[in-house]
């Protein structure tokens, strides 16, 4: 089967759905749609893809996404799924002070599901990679009965060392860069039924992760990084942790811009808290040498302080109620 | 909660349900049984991994397995479980001519599943990563409904050139290393409700790809190469139409075991048709110049010829029935 003429949004439909499609239709068809970088020296279609990795080694992260539970499909359309899926892994490559090269692709997809969806999944994917100059060189299909998507990407240190989680000192000061609480503000209102504001449903959609921010902070003498997944109080946990410091966040440093302010009116929700807890925006936390010039998009929000009893992470010496993150086995809920 | 003292089989068994562990609970009980190499430069528990790659390119492959589609807990162990699904990543990595040098795991597993079972399988992802010499070094898991293992391996080529699918030229000779037929005979066994030949059921449970035979092929100067997930007929088949050549088996040269004929005989199957199109032994075929001096356990089973009319393998010079392999969207049955 070719793709047909009867296009949407200047993207090709595939009719049918990908039973009739069949595996190989279907990879024939994923395949079709990707495009490709100076990095990959060999694509999709042979046993394994092969990657430049010029500094000698490679970074590699992995995630794995399931409908109703990482996301809706009433909610996100499947190019959005595909740009949030693939986002999410990128952010793990640049949060290593990384740049992203390749991606890989494992998808499970009911055979009843019309095979535009998957088609659609692999356009978002596709241009996410390409955000991050980065490109799909692999996959594998398979029919079951939720769809699920597995991500895995690979990234180069050109020649930095990597930015572990673990390296922050008393002293140094906090900064992130990118977006906080907006994905965690889109979540509430879609929850609510709505689909407005705009900016807040988008970011939920389809988060912009600062990748180029990453390497950058690296060059910058980051001392510890890691992107926002599961919220930025828990998320700064995990560098206290590692690190074996305590944190301390200021809570006038953490903007939250006005609109967002009045969804937590009309919602009865505390704005702070989708800041301090929200996560996949996949914004960039980072500590950094006290005397280090951070660039204008670093936003100062915090300082690393000697260990002390818990909490690790407080804001303005205080804990954060509630501020425990996501644990994706506690509830049943679309997170 | 800590590992408990109530052994099984020399595996330390985990009380209660995943459920029970919670997300963060399960992922440290799996990451306290890795091991490592000394390719490994940052292991679990960063936002992403970091594998020497010594050759500035790195080879790369994911598989994405069902239970119900690929497995089947009342047939195989979780131990087992993991050491096929990680035997068939290493595998396409061999059949690279790439020597594996980590694993990445993203698992589903449903709340309600006994806390044994992840713990079980990743001690079998360990073992058959160890073969390879290879390392598990990060992961995701998440709740589902259906387990689900999605692998991704890396590998590094030390210097060798990847051997593809595209390289076949008539007057090359085809042969294999490893096994064919065997998990297909298992297979058949246990469909009906068998539980020997142990031999032949082991085989269907626990594949052993040959991996260093993989490099070692690329040595000798393999023209073409894949690995046997599909069946000999279909993997050779897409060697075929990659390199646009015919490919010609002769069936006297493929051994079939006698105890495979006794099988065959008495589920009224042509043991040959197992050798033929049996898939997941993950042996190694390869195509070779005619003047390669292969090793005792390469076995040559065909030649490369030039391109002509449909079948593009054939054995015996004519078509071999039924040799389709695999479309997995083409049947609900586990294969």
């Amino acid at each position: 089967m070719q793709l047909s003429g009867d296009y949407n949004g200047g993207r090709a439909r595939t009719p049918g759905t990908v039973g009739e499609l069949g595996e190989f239709g279907l990879i024939r068809q994923l395949t079709s749609r990707l495009t490709t970088t100076p990095a990959v020296r060999i694509g999709p279609g042979d046993d394994a893809a092969v990657v430049a990795a010029p500094d000698r080694r490679v970074v590699a992260t992995t995630d794995i996404l399931l409908e109703g539970r990482h996301f809706r499909r009433d909610w996100s359309t499947a190019y959005d799924v595909g740009r949030k899926a693939a986002a999410e892994n990128l952010a793990d490559i640049a949060a290593m002070g990384a740049f992203p090269t390749a991606l890989l692709l494992g998808l499970v997809v009911p055979a009843e599901l019309p095979a535009n969806w998957p088609m659609e999944l692999m356009d978002g994917i596709r241009d996410e990679a390409q955000v991050a100059s980065a490109a799909v060189v692999g996959g594998d299909v398979v029919r079951g009965a939720t769809i699920t998507v597995s991500i895995t990407a690979l990234g180069d240190m050109r020649n930095r060392e990597p930015v572990t989680r673990f390296g922050a000192r008393p002293g140094d000061v906090v900064a992130f860069t990118g977006w906080l609480g907006w994905s965690a503000a889109g979540h509430a209102v879609l929850s609510r039924g709505f689909r407005s504001p705009r900016a807040f449903v988008e970011a939920h959609r389809r988060p912009e992760p600062p990748y180029h921010a990453g390497p950058a902070a690296a060059g910058l003498g980051a001392t510890a990084m890691t992107d926002v997944s599961d919220g930025l109080v828990a998320d700064l946990g995990h560098i206290a942790e590692a690190s074996k410091v305590r944190i301390d966040l200021r809570s006038a440093d953490l903007d939250v811009p006005a609109q967002m302010s009045d969804i937590g009116q009309a919602v009865g929700v505390d704005p702070l808290h989708w800041v301090l807890t929200g996560g996949e925006d996949h914004a960039l936390v980072a500590t950094f040498p006290p005397d280090a010039k951070l660039p204008a998009r670093w936003r100062k929000i915090g300082d690393v302080l000697a260990p002390s009893a818990q909490p690790q992470v407080t804001v303005d010496g205080a804990a954060w109620e509630k501020a425990g993150g996501w644990d994706h086995f506690g509830s049943g809920e679309e997170s």
